[in-house]
């Protein structure tokens, strides 16, 4: 940490940060200039996250230099997180390609949807029972009984499945159904179900928040590697900016930075980042060439009587002629489906 | 709801579109133009917001004309919804001030916050005993025991106490202490946790989300008084976006735009959104002067060692001197201080 | 500046550095921490700014604490700028309200406009010859012939007028009509327009643009005092951001902070930042509650059937009774209608 | 366009509509449902972008249906826009690389620059001789000179130049020197500058605006197409976001959008969308899976002495080896180098 004092802060200014920083803990390496000081800060994060010197007298800035998280950061584990559930794999060179409607509604859907998935060379299935819809009006999921559905149209085919912890109460149900479970983007920054889902035995999928920065992306991921969960996957899936053609604006420049920052897995899923079947196969292949390790898409057999997010998801259909698309793309950025390669 | 057909669309999308209409049970009407056709939809809430028809074949575009809130909104109830609580109120004219620091770090903290805010005019004491905190390596709070100290600073004074849910399996406990229950911004679509404190017979202080739109922040409240509890305080507290020099960007005509939308109270945090202690005066000059029911702001015996956001605190000191200067102010606006006027 | 170098950059990056430094002219002062360097860089502003060191090898990040502005701080000029045009002033407790059309469309119009701008206490008057328009299709302005109903509106009724400069080579023209020259938003960082107005003898009213920062629009202002102009008055009019109720967000927090950084005076726009008719008044309100030095109000006499923001514009009667509540509150703030205090 | 009235607005108000829509040249076509009230309009483009009834007394909310553009647009001309120059090509399957430095600083640099980029496969060469800064301290660029040393250097290596117009006085000089002119982010609502260089000879290079939607960015392109220039490249560049990380959000939604909205050629600079020379590569690669017809990226011999932009631009090497990587993944996609395939 940096704190960096006014032009010709007084003296007795600069005491007394360094006097606060002693208290606390930490040590001060000044640095003085003709017109500015600069108090360099030494400690350990705890302590340096405690301390918030913006505001003191004669403090013009603090820049913090040590990052909010460690666990996560590819200084601390320089090789990539493989998260392995049964027999499909994503991270490490892993292609995973997560698939299916954006809520469970009957059996013969996710038997539909999970059979054309998993011909189409999906290695997961995915389906939500508890659904997070800005309006108290619009349908809020199944529930358990679709979480049911979930797993015996996974276990008709063979794919592990994925589904969203909506409430913190619900974690321990979800886990009894799903393989993995997902963290929405509302509830990147929930800290309480963070810490939940820490202390299980369940890969999370992390989505980012509408609002979240990279930074915050990763400081969220902290919070579970902290309580113990190693196997987490982030999702980028658009943020929100003032550009309303698509629903949100999916940052695929966010997903070359994570690679770059964390070893963990990252997923691009373009259906809720744009919003628009059209964009779904580019957005697709972007994601691809951008270094994604996974793909999160939108399927239903039937789009038209989709309780939820039609005009965005693609048929079985559509769905497997994308795959074709896919397929090559994938093995030229040297990735295999569902295999450490 | 408007769906708006491409340029030319055939007869059989317009047909197709008008089908799955019928059959959801909404009404259809036709509107033909030369290039274009328009349907008009008519249908009760639930209907209207269970139909995703874009990227049907032949459609354009899709508009929501129906509001997707209704309980909050003030055609519904024109006049003002007065929160009480104790000896005091907000809303209606009746003008709150909620002082506090942000986090509860000890019962001489509490009581020389406590004592200061009351002295000062301050209608509510807040304090934090759970923290969102965006790095796991920050003060996380108290818990239940900071709980305790907040109650028994509140009584000691003889003011009501206002603190954050941050776990929907804490809002039980948090009721047994507090008076309001406070939803922080990162919780504003937690949809369990509003469907928890809809059915709770405590009001809700309900924070605008970081990324969330004034017709998003309504659909929150919606829930809750979906779910029977009719004392919700709406509060803007800033809005993330590209401006830095502000922790966030403090909307004040989201404010003057609420009060004609909902007939319920707004508050305003000048605190959490500027993050600056010198730009809390004329913010919540500004916020009186836009309209709002009341403020939140920081108070803290000792700033330079808070916990959590002392860079934005005031002291008792600096808080009596604004109350004073704030005083006249909200008399101009026709409101009085805790009481309706 | 700082250089902070990467946790463990190896001697002869932060060599590199040094060197790089020294040869550009510039004085390094290396702290050295266990685990980070951070290098202190002293030099001049010119020389400061030409020095991109992000992306050297062990470079983690580059502080830039000297502010890319001076001549528009308060550091270099403590006292308020005062903008006098004619009688009437501007900035230093003098306060200006700014009436008129958005454009220009007949002499009936703008002297219908003055009279009742005049009568009701504006102390400018304004009106677009040259409209900005998203759109090519839409109306854009009457040109020379508008500067000269302008002209002769202000004349009848005494009032200085302020007009926009859309194109450079326009200036010169616009000078001969007009007492203060405006930059609109869409030109905050049109930087040849800046610098022709730099070397010219009349007041300068800079928008902030859609997307700029704080100090985006202080370095804007820069290029102008910087030419010699001293005369800039800025203008807050909303920024962009997800939120769509309004036609932009009014950052007021931001009229505060300029109000302590800046010697010049700030007004602020309601009318576009809004974009709503009835968010004009508590705006307004807002506004001088935050420490504005003026307003820019958008006044047509038949707003029906205004050739431009209709939808945003006041009648002369609605400007009448709004000036009538505003002057007690420019009062409470201790300024004075067009006239230092 | 369609007006879409309060519930149970009054006979009178819908009239009131009715009849300024009959004034002002257009039809009204009412649908009345139980509740609301809807009016559609019909009228040309013209008209209808006058009409602004917002704020009418009973009408709710106005939308636009027609888009502000026509000539841009793939339903007025389906087939793609090839713009040539000299013996090469963009659009229509013809890949573009434009190459060189942020600012011309010699012609050391600039022959350097034009022999790796030529001898690597890039198609164009880029190089700024006036330079949009920030601040006034930055280095503003070489003028007319730098304009010599670009031709000169492109001369000698056969390939087209580009080059920014930074401000409309300069037009024709920049276009004595230039094969394509580019318009840079903060000029791209510069009316009048779209207005001039919609009657050159000259192809155009229109960059989105940091703040600009694509309904915008398109709306520009009609400026210079209604001029009668038809050759217009859109360049993607990043927006503005609350994301620091990166300099500016690269939209490569927006790419996808634009190559189904318009038959206008895109490219994709992430040189300045990103800032980091070290989410170039992949960007590239991303934005030729999205579907962009060319790429635009900073290179200089010496990015450590480079007076603009050092932090994000690669060595002739490194492009050098990017073009290596880059080749496969065109051709992947259906397209070629600098010819129409």
């Amino acid at each position: 940490m940096l704190v960096i004092m006014r032009d010709h802060a007084s003296a007795d200014d600069v005491r007394h940060v360094v006097d606060l920083l002693t208290e606390a803990g930490a040590e001060a390496h000044l640095s003085q200039g003709e017109v500015k000081t600069i108090i360099g800060v030494i400690g350990d994060r705890e302590v340096i996250y405690s301390l918030e010197f913006e505001g003191l007298p004669g403090v013009e800035q603090v820049v913090r230099v040590l990052k909010p998280f460690k666990l996560v950061s590819r200084d601390f584990q320089p090789e990539d997180t493989v998260v392995r559930v049964g027999a499909t794999a994503i991270g490490g060179g892993a292609f995973g390609v997560i698939a299916g409607p954006c809520s469970i509604e009957s059996e013969e859907q996710m038997l539909a949807t999970a059979r054309g998935a998993a011909a189409a060379g999906a290695t997961m299935l995915r389906g939500g029972a508890y659904k997070p819809r800005s309006s108290p009006y619009a349908f809020q999921g199944m529930g358990v009984e679709g979480l049911r559905l979930l797993r015996e149209a996974g276990d008709a085919v063979g794919l592990p499945v994925v589904t969203e912890v909506l409430d913190v109460r619900d974690a321990a149900t979800v886990a009894e159904y799903a393989d993995i479970l997902q963290v929405g983007a509302r509830n990147m920054q929930n800290f309480m179900m963070l810490d939940e889902l820490g202390t299980m035995d369940r890969p999370i999928l992390l989505k980012r928040g509408l609002a979240a920065t990279i930074e915050e992306l990763l400081s969220a991921a902290e919070y579970i590697l902290k309580g113990g969960n190693r196997d987490v996957i982030l999702c980028e899936r658009g943020i929100r900016t003032f550009e309303t053609y698509t629903r949100n604006t999916l940052d695929l420049a966010a997903v070359a930075a994570l690679k770059s920052l964390t070893h963990l897995p990252v997923v691009v899923d373009p259906s809720h980042a744009t919003g628009r079947r059209e964009l779904i196969a580019p957005m697709c292949r972007a994601g691809i060439a951008a270094g994604a390790d996974g793909l999160m898409i939108e399927v239903h057999p039937d789009p038209e009587h989709a309780r939820c997010d039609g005009p965005q998801s693609l048929t079985p259909g559509d769905f497997a002629t994308l795959m074709t698309d896919l397929g090559p793309r994938v093995a030229l950025e040297g990735k295999r489906m569902g295999v450490v390669s």
